[in-house]
């Protein structure tokens, strides 16, 4: 926790200064991981605002009382949003935290022939609620500003519905075509340009007939190569290399 | 698991045909996660040898015979060697898959003044086994060679050792100094050559003397931008750009 994220309705402002109460897991993270006292200053964001410093007026087991001072804008994101097959719940919730470590601005999870079934019943997509995974990678890459996520169960709806209304974007699909370049040949440079939609598969890779509705979408298929990459590997990994060839790694 | 490792000692060729017997682990994949019958053909590889396919000869509960035939080279390596201050363990587990998926040449694991001590006494380093976890990164990326890993627990020795034996490689330094420049600036183009040495420092960062001991190694500082990630995510991130401005992307 790089960042102690707050939420407006604590504040009672989106900017300037305020006082705030501290409980729970952000309490313990001060006492047992900071150790901090009195006079001490903290890193603190609103979540969706600005981020700051907080000086601690006064700590004990249960509670802490912060002044804050908010006067920086959260880092730039990336203009990208990236499509996942819906991976695993336990490389879902690594997934969600690194793409809002990383600034992604919105993540499609997305259904595909080799996305099993039980990934959609089981936590967090049955809940809906992605915001502790999304607020850890906040946390950690000290912004304020999550990806919005939206889920669809149904492949061939998100792609003649959906897609469409995300025209004139720039759409790269991860997918090992023998004919595929790799992403460093694809790209024209001097850097290029977002808005973009980059669309990684499921285990086991994407089947024969999303790869040609994904291209009549106007994806083009880019390789990474011989080596097949677990999914919290390759995302970091290509998120990185789209943030070089934008000009931003 | 989307190859299947073999030990030499297990087919006693490191290339042709050969028969194996797999039991345990190996055994629990085919007939599990696989379903596999005889007939069925899989992917196998010998560690630090050729790749190629298995073919079921006999499957039980207790045992599986395959007929190997190994006649294609694992894929190319990254020219880059690792240098990594010891993360905590659950994160050194994954680092290590990644480190092998992703072709590292060698990890160097040192001490920093922000390592806690406590890592070098937990399991693996205790046991300096690191191959299960290499193996799993293997297995995931269809490779069957893993970068070898040093333990230096002293960072001056190692510095003023080990780093000029390893002497005319281009060095790369992740570290937010405020001068630092992005990696898409510091890397000349056309493409990097190789080998190349990275290093990625621990949470909370290098120290100061630190990073002028490795700047006085040869190391350039280049800055990941303002976000801070986790060293599971810096790891793919880092290396998939320096692949990337190799020309392997």
């Amino acid at each position: 926790m790089n960042l102690i994220l707050l939420r407006p309705e604590e504040t009672g402002t989106s900017d300037g200064s305020a006082t705030v109460r501290l409980t729970g897991r952000r309490l313990e993270h001060l006492n047992k991981v900071l150790k901090a006292e009195v006079g001490d200053s903290v890193r603190v964001g609103i979540l969706g605002g600005l981020m700051g410093r907080g000086e601690i007026v006064a700590i004990s087991r249960r509670e802490a009382v912060l002044a804050v001072r908010l006067d920086s804008p959260p880092p730039p994101r990336l203009p990208l949003s990236l499509i996942l097959a819906l991976p695993r719940p336990i490389m879902l919730k690594r997934v969600l935290a690194q793409a809002a470590a990383l600034g992604v601005q919105h993540l499609f999870l997305i259904n595909a022939r080799r996305v099993e079934k039980s990934f959609f019943a089981a936590s967090p997509v049955r809940e809906g609620d992605f915001s502790p995974y999304l607020e850890n990678g906040l946390e950690q890459a000290m912004d304020t500003v999550a990806p919005t996520v939206s889920v669809h169960p149904r492949f061939s709806p998100f792609v003649e519905d959906v897609l469409p209304g995300l025209a004139g974007r720039a759409r790269l699909l991860a997918h090992p075509l023998a004919e595929a370049r790799p992403l460093a040949e694809l790209v024209p440079r001097p850097p290029l340009t977002g808005p973009l939609l980059l669309a990684i598969g499921p285990e086991g890779g994407w089947q024969g007939h999303e790869v040609v509705s994904l291209g009549q979408a106007g994806f083009v298929v880019f390789s990474l190569g011989p080596r097949i990459l677990r999914v919290d590997t390759a995302v970091p990994a290509l998120i990185a290399q789209i943030g070089l060839l934008l000009g931003r790694g």
